[in-house]
């Protein structure tokens, strides 16, 4: 275990490529001042937030009930935390007023103990800590504590570190192994993690242990939701009470678990959270437990895009291979903590397989949990959609073929906004003497000991990656995606050159002259896929992907009814840039064949439906959904 | 339209033959005593039934609260009208002491004024007639007329005959188009063909009126259950107020209603009625909207298996093509009120898709209702099991892997009781100097005018017919199924022979001599048969059929994940006949193949599965899990 790999910090990397800058500046330019708006009631036709409305009634300064989700606070948090990251890059005084404003109202929401939660203090001021389960006062505290580190390192200002630092004072005063203390552990988790952030920024040690606690003590007692149920006479917020114990991953203590149940995001949380204390408290029985979280989910339990999360019912995970296509959960939140779990593995482990999984969900769920014009939003991913199956088929649902504006519970946009808004973290880390590239996102990166790297790349639409290093002794390490293992080609100064090649990272140590140029070129050939044949939902199908996105059939492509066509496995697939469709995409091209219908209109017939041949065209799927309502597949049959 | 069409009187037919002897038998000497012993609380094991019990309260002859569902008197009316049955052929007299001992309970348990309902005697006195919508009063009277009805038939006796006409009576002294009636409507049809039962056994006309009148009002005021909700300020039993009109197919009038919506068996029923109005009636709009919703039925909403109704949520149909195999619903009770259209409606046009229809639905999801040992029944036929996913994925939790013994909620097991022990009833029918046979059942018929027919058979074991009419001039009608069309031989006292063929049926109009010979020899070779292309569940796949008979694959002769299977396109499939197996089956079996893992265990990979030759074992759909919990599965993949 490598306990002093450090990612890159935010305001150090400055993304610059064609495929990023879009969409960081889409988030920049569009989504957080939509989110805000969002936040303060005033998107039309959007479901109101409440969230400032809330804290303003809990700071005092007005009149009216709670209203919205238990966990509003969050969503603002997201938000606060987004916006710190891009102030981080991008100075805008404007949009700095207004977080030190949203800080100071945050402060005055304080109570004089230290708690701070707009829903307790406002709706239900004699409950606090009682429903741990469903309340989610530590997960709203722990999503304000990761935005009070990520404000301090833009800016940094220290305000709401402090409220936050005082708030984690209160909860180490209530919670914790001691005796004479609540042995409680939050219902949602996230507060593990965000405290090990906070420990890491402020290097208060209470806080790391009480991320511990919480992780040690999970499991322990599997019935201490029931208790904590039974203590409340029943009182219930969400039904929680009906849920098994594996909802909140609270079946048997962490270490030994050996896949990842329960709600996804929760269980993805606490993994992060898990690999976190593992690398501080360099704890080798917590980390196995995450490697063994990790290798089940990657051979099990995750979709081709990233996606997870089988079911709606709990937005849960199921059971090994379980993957179907038409009724998939695979939350949008649930693969941006499939990104921070990575993240946190690749400081303990350089393995490209993490950054394989990170990069599947960045640029296939996470990009397509957006509309291209940053407005509206998914919360479920599926990976085939019949719009009549969603309008009528009750199981389906959760599956919406447009992206809706704004949701009630609003976890997924600010979400999707903070990891946009700090994507240089998850691109680069370093080490004494190492430099690590795990993401190729185009632009500069400023590591430690005076390293510094310019990327200059198209990827993913093209393969060429052009590094120039600053001078110095270190080694350059450069992720090959697995995809291009086995064919890329890695230039020095414009020649050929070889280096050893380590669980998926290309290692040059060398001494930089300045003026070094380092090339990697990666294989973007279009590719088939296929499911290992556990996967029922995909067997005898195939899909494409070109380098790190999956790919997708849209019937407005295609005409209706993607199920009756086919992809031959000989078929030649052809790719052509597209500057004019969907903001700039690679389509893919095929021929492929349609079923037919044979004559009259007969269910069953005792002859195969004809077979004629058509083109198919495939887009990315990150930017399916935005022509309208239609269907959509990302597998289609071979053969 | 020709109304003097009559199907054979249960008394009339015996049905012998091998395959039909097993399960007539079982109907007889193990279902009727194991349903009675369930009605009256005393199978080990299983939920109790309440039934017996309830009306014995509802005499004043016992005491003690009402239990068990609101519909509970209707298991008892099944199993009473299925008992009728098995006595018409088959004398029994401690069954008929029994029997008559339940009727002169009924008798007691009937109020002054002719009202008969063990719920709303006991339960809610003062309610009746107040929630139309869930109670199913008017589904409990239908049943118990359909028994009347038949125990009168096969006894002579008229004491529950005269105990349901005062019943109706009653119900048209309450309900009906007059102004000072309540205009309402059943919540669950029966009552609509079981009053035409009734008006055909006693040729009270008011009956037949009453039917008509619950047929037209359907539809009329859509709001009627809502309004009625309303009256009731909220009161709800099943929570019903919560479904679309459609659910109980109240959501345009009858004539124009297109495709069959809502809950299945409801939909079915209603339809039912529907067909023996028009005929009585003789009602050529009534009988064109019939004809539309069988229409729609069989070219956009049956399974293969003749299973209906696609989702679990309201137990109902949901759109055109949607048939998914692994979460249908397709209840037991579904196809066999599918039976009852059909045989109603081939009373109105002798058309073999009626009777193919039948003869799908009954070889195939009827049978499979029941286990080999007549002791464990199926609600829900499911065309796909994968064990883990029923019990882990909540949207699949109606898909029971293996048979439970009794249900609360008992409809099935008594109405599959009641199908089987009057099947002479579909097998045939006749009309002035024509006698028609619908299915092969084998043993003797005698019919209108003197007319007898024997027919001795072993199908659906072999596809060979014999068939002895009695002397007379008269055209004997015979089926020619779907399956052989186009590949049969008719042959007269053993010389080849044509005749007219018309809508599936050929037609032998002859002087009949005694000692004349009939053969039909059917085509039974196994089949592959295919979907629709629109049908996105079985897309790319193939089944196999032989005659009438769907067959699948199991865990237990193929191994697990039957989703890695596949059947080649010119794979021969082969035929033996296990008298050791399965009580007696056709096992089929043709080379296949199986995708395998490929070495590792990576989820995705860039090579296609390999596949490996396999010998493949279908066994027919109605014997599937009477081998404990496994696999299962209809549809294979093609290639």
């Amino acid at each position: 275990m490598n306990s002093s790999v450090h990612p890159a910090q935010v305001r150090n990397v400055k993304i610059d490529s064609p495929f990023w800058n879009r969409v960081v500046n889409l988030v920049r330019d569009s989504v957080l001042p939509y989110e805000w708006a969002a936040l303060n009631d005033q998107v039309e036709g959007a479901e109101p937030s409440h969230c400032l409305a809330n804290l303003r009634i809990a700071a005092g300064e007005a009149q009216g009930e709670y209203q919205g989700m238990v966990f509003q606070d969050s969503d603002l948090a997201k938000w606060l935390e987004a916006a710190a990251y891009s102030l981080s890059v991008h100075p805008d005084p404007e949009l700095e007023r207004i977080v030190d404003e949203t800080i100071d109202l945050l402060g005055r929401a304080q109570q004089p103990d230290g708690y701070l939660n707009s829903y307790f203090t406002v709706k239900e001021p004699g409950k606090r800590w009682t429903n741990l389960q469903e309340c989610h006062e530590l997960y709203c505290a722990g999503h304000l504590m990761e935005a009070a580190v990520a404000y301090y390192q833009a800016t940094g200002k220290r305000k709401l570190l402090d409220i936050m630092t005082r708030m984690a004072r209160h909860i180490d005063s209530v919670m914790g192994p001691e005796p004479d203390k609540l042995h409680g552990i939050p219902g949602h988790e996230e507060i593990e993690l965000a405290l090990v952030k906070m420990y890491e920024a402020t290097g208060e040690r209470f806080m790391l242990d009480l991320a511990s606690y919480f992780i040690d003590e999970r499991g322990k007692q599997p019935s201490f939701f029931k208790q904590e149920y039974e203590k409340r006479k029943g009182d219930t917020y969400f039904g929680l009470n009906t849920r098994p114990e594996s909802y909140a991953q609270n079946h048997l203590p962490v270490r030994e678990q050996t896949a990842l149940e329960g709600h996804s995001v929760r269980a993805l949380y606490l993994a992060t959270g898990m690999a976190e204390v593992a690398r501080e408290k360099e704890d080798e029985s917590l980390l196995a437990a995450c490697r063994r979280l990790f290798d089940n989910l990657l051979q099990r339990r995750m979709y081709v895009t990233g996606g997870v999360g089988s079911t709606e019912n709990g937005e849960a995970f199921t059971f090994d291979y379980d993957l179907p296509n038409d009724t998939a959960y695979a939350e949008t939140c649930a693969s941006i903590a499939l990104c921070f779990f990575a993240r946190s593995m690749l400081r303990l482990d350089l393995d490209g397989r993490y950054a394989d999984a990170m990069e599947r969900a960045l640029y296939n769920t996470c990009l397509a949990g957006m509309s291209l014009d940053g407005k509206n939003f998914f919360y479920v991913n599926p990976l085939e959609v019949l719009p009549e199956a969603s309008h009528k088929d009750p199981n389906k649902r959760h599956v919406l073929p447009v992206r809706p504006k704004w949701f009630g519970c609003a976890c997924c946009p600010p979400n999707l906004a903070r990891l946009i808004a700090s994507l240089g973290s998850y691109a680069y880390s370093w080490a004494k003497g190492e430099a690590y590239v795990h993401l190729y996102l185009g632009g500069e990166a400023r590591l430690g000991d005076g390293v510094a790297l310019t990327v200059n790349t198209e990827y993913p639409r093209t393969g060429r990656i052009e590094i120039t290093p600053s001078a110095g002794k270190y080694a350059l390490n450069l992720r090959v995606p697995g995809f291009s293992q086995g064919n890329f080609e890695l230039r020095l100064n414009g020649k050929s050159t070889a280096a050893p090649l380590n669980k998926g990272y290309l290692r040059l140590d060398r001494a930089w002259q300045a003026g070094d140029r380092v090339e990697l070129l990666l294989d973007m050939t279009p590719r088939r896929v296929y499911a290992n044949p556990s996967v029922r939902a995909d067997a005898g199908k195939v899909c494409l992907m070109r380098g790190p996105l999956v790919y997708c059939l849209e019937q407005v492509d295609n005409g209706a009814n993607l199920s009756a066509l086919y992809l031959p496995t000989d078929s030649p697939v052809t790719e052509t840039f597209r500057a004019d469709k969907l903001q700039g995409i690679t389509e893919l091209k095929a021929m492929g064949k349609r079923a037919e219908q044979n004559g009259d209109e007969a269910l069953y017939r005792y002859s195969a439906p004809r077979k004629t041949a058509v083109e198919l065209t495939f887009i990315p799927y990150y930017a399916w959904a935005n022509r309208g309502e239609n269907e959509m597949c990302v597998w289609i049959k071979e053969g």
